[in-house]
């Protein structure tokens, strides 16, 4: 795998999943079986980007609902060659008709509507494998009531803690970033 | 023990010891066993403030080499009428000649003098006990090697990390505070 | 404040407040301001103890459904001299009737009553101060939602995360404790 | 990437890095970009395993002290047809004399010898990617240490905290895994 380095997307002031919490992410979802992904809450694209730069032949779906990210996400489909990535202005889970269904789907955010997207995701492919990141204690709350399902077959949380070595001087000092809940759900 | 809020203090642009890792930095200096106590790098007072608050008759040095905290400390006596404290300026290890022999000393900043410090204290008193906090992997370092000293009786290290939950809009999202490592060594 | 050590308690197989999740704990409530002072799920006792020889004069009730608990805090009462502890029997919210109000309450453990509990503790004393520790998505759960009274003038949640540096061989490693989440709820 | 599950290596009672920090290992290692690899202090050979079904034509050489090491790595070799993992008996950084030059690293075990294992990796490829997993102060110390190298272009460190959300009953609790320290040095 290729990783990018977070300061390589182009950013504005849109919020953008961290370097480390993009890989483990990405690596829960197996990309590697899918054949059509969606990036849903895509921001500045920087999951989609990764899966596309990894995977040439992956059929990616990058929705997002603000113009400002649909065009940072343009402009990082354009720096990273990222060809395969498609960009939907959507607020999920509205989304436009014609849409592929995909076999794996990644929610990094969610306005508030976790639940009726995860669910509009398990009814178009009732085997998808969904990652999400949480960092509100309102989201970890609607992922505990999701994983009640009996048609989960595989799923797992954790939360993750990255603190970065930083130099300041001649010292070396750990700054912490926010910690992220990540969560995949498996249907069966 | 009453505590008190990290936003009470009055504090400038001096950075304070937070809330959480005060209260266990005090804890494991078991003041109450204590007569004399020095608050090394004492910056804005707020260990020495929060450590004479909570025993009146605690005859305690807050230790300061910059002038802006040694102002800060005075306004910081003044409004918590903390009477038992007498702010020093001095660059540590560097005291004045009739400062009291502590029982307890806290070492909050340590201009990449540590190792000086801690052994300064321990000649000034063969038995006393010294709680160190650590931002930086240098700082780490040297209290490592100061563990490796026959002469302590008792020692203990911590990495305290702390996230504090804050409401935006309608959500409560974790923010996490820088880790400090706490350590704990008391002589004979 | 005299700190307790946690292998200082006697503990059976009962789970305990570890030693800087307790002096947190015990921080936040205040009780310097508290008469009578509730530790709800009190286990081996080991919050009411600290509070107890912290303050002789503090009236405190240890509360706690388990025969074994019951035992124990018998056991650290002893061992500690802290007779100002009344242990009680019973399962929260269900309290024996001569039981006096609490001015401040710490809730360790709550058998999934944890709603009842605090709505409770508040119509007994409208100006509670209620300090609940969490290690489980579903208690966050029920605090957030408690969060959201109107009645609250002052709340707080942080998650605490403790590593332990251990001596392994000449080596000093991190090992990370169980996080826990601390909140406190003041009512008007 | 296809990421291996924990559960999926055969283990015996060696140590092995877990997964998220695994993942995270390997995506800093860049090894798209390398011809050969090496796992130093490889244990179970997860790491080389996990590298080596990521990238069939990557040639790597896994290298193992200890008997129990070597028998568990040829069992993983085999159990994920590995064919591309060399086991190499050998103590760092005494290898064997006709051993490729790698163009990256991973020191997982060190034994003590870190920095003569980072500096022979150097000497012999001055354009070497290494990247080093540390749970002790010590390792993390000489890693602080081998960071003040001019002939350093990149660098990085973290200290990544997994805490896994296990179901107990019906309650879903927190469990921290032990914190590890990966760096990354890339040398001019």
């Amino acid at each position: 795998m290729k990783t990018i380095k977070d300061n390589e997307f182009i950013r504005g002031n849109v919020p953008m999943t961290k370097e480390e919490i993009r890989t483990i992410s990405l690596a829960k979802l197996s990309l590697n079986e899918a054949e059509t992904f969606w990036d849903i809450g895509s921001g500045t694209g920087s999951i989609a980007v990764q899966a596309a730069v990894s995977d040439k032949s992956l059929n990616i779906y990058a929705i997002e609902k603000n113009d400002e990210g649909i065009e940072l996400i343009g402009n990082n489909i354009a720096k990273f060659k990222a060809d395969n990535i498609k960009p939907i202005k959507a607020e999920a889970p509205d989304y436009p008709e014609d849409i592929e269904v995909p076999d794996a789907a990644f929610v990094g955010g969610s306005g508030g509507r976790l639940r009726e997207i995860v669910l509009d995701l398990k009814k178009r492919n009732p085997h998808i494998r969904i990652v999400i990141n949480a960092v509100t204690l309102e989201t970890v709350s609607v992922i505990k009531e999701l994983l009640e399902d009996d048609d989960i077959k595989n799923s797992e949380m954790i939360q993750l803690s990255v603190s970065r070595v930083q130099k300041i001087g001649s010292h070396h000092m750990l700054r912490a970033e926010t910690p992220v809940y990540v969560s995949l759900i498996e249907y069966v």
